[in-house]
């Protein structure tokens, strides 16, 4: 469908409810599940994979942990956050064997944060020394921060 | 953003180039990233993965081959159909150790078909002697179509 089917015009719009998006109203077939509870819309990049809600990106190459980040951040997002068992799940099970950093550090003396700046709350038990979080299909792990892993980005798919 | 931030006129519908999408002109925040050539837009149900236009439902129960692809048809999707060797990879990463059902099928005296009814053309090769495929993280097989496994449905993600 393209917008020469999807024309509005300034009586229809006067029918819009709070909250409506207005291409719902002039493009039916295009938008009536992008809102459905039981659906979700995720704008991700190429080569990206989304999960409720999210963007993750898993390197083909490793890297320390503060240059895996800051790759992350090339492309606006952050080593991965997580933040349900769900989430997880689903980032053990495509990490497979391979160590993949997340984004959980503990500076020197600080408590353990998110790459988004969060305190962590402790909802999984970390094992290892480290100060860097790496995750494989089995184990969430801190370790040397210098270890070249593959790594796992995350942003919000939209 | 909501649809009183997101009104179109006569006049603004007027400037919309062929192909483009209504809300582009009228909700920029929303839609800015839509359409760029290097990111994708999935809609896919909660639960299920979106990767490369696709969403893709791996099952957490087993069930032979026909229920399997059953069980996809009542989320109007089927059994997985997989035609480019990254999407393989996706596939065969996910499925893990544990053996997944994916839409192709040979029926007596037929040629392999995949279960949106295109003809195999052999593009990656299969192993066994069953009529129906199975995936995991190394192989691609074809098993007896009875067999207890794990699935994966795909339908196209809009």
């Amino acid at each position: 469908m393209d917008s020469e089917n999807c024309s509005i015009t300034e009586n229809s719009s006067s029918h819009l409810e709070r909250g409506q998006k207005v291409g719902k109203y002039n493009c039916p077939g295009l938008y009536e599940k992008l809102e459905s509870s039981d659906h979700h819309v995720a704008t991700c990049k190429n080569e990206w994979i989304s999960y409720k809600r999210t963007c993750y990106f898993f390197s083909t190459t490793t890297k320390s942990w503060a240059l895996a980040q800051r790759s992350c951040s090339e492309d606006a997002a952050t080593l991965a956050v997580i933040d349900s068992e769900k989430d997880m799940t689903f980032l053990k099970r495509y990490s497979g064997e391979l160590e993949h950093w997340i984004g959980l550090k503990n500076e020197a003396n600080q408590t353990w944060k998110w790459a988004n700046g969060k305190e962590f709350n402790s909802w999984f038990n970390l094992t290892g020394s480290g100060r860097c979080v790496s995750v494989n299909h089995k184990n969430v792990t801190a370790v040397d921060c210098e270890a070249n892993f593959h790594w796992v980005c995350s942003k919000p798919s939209r």
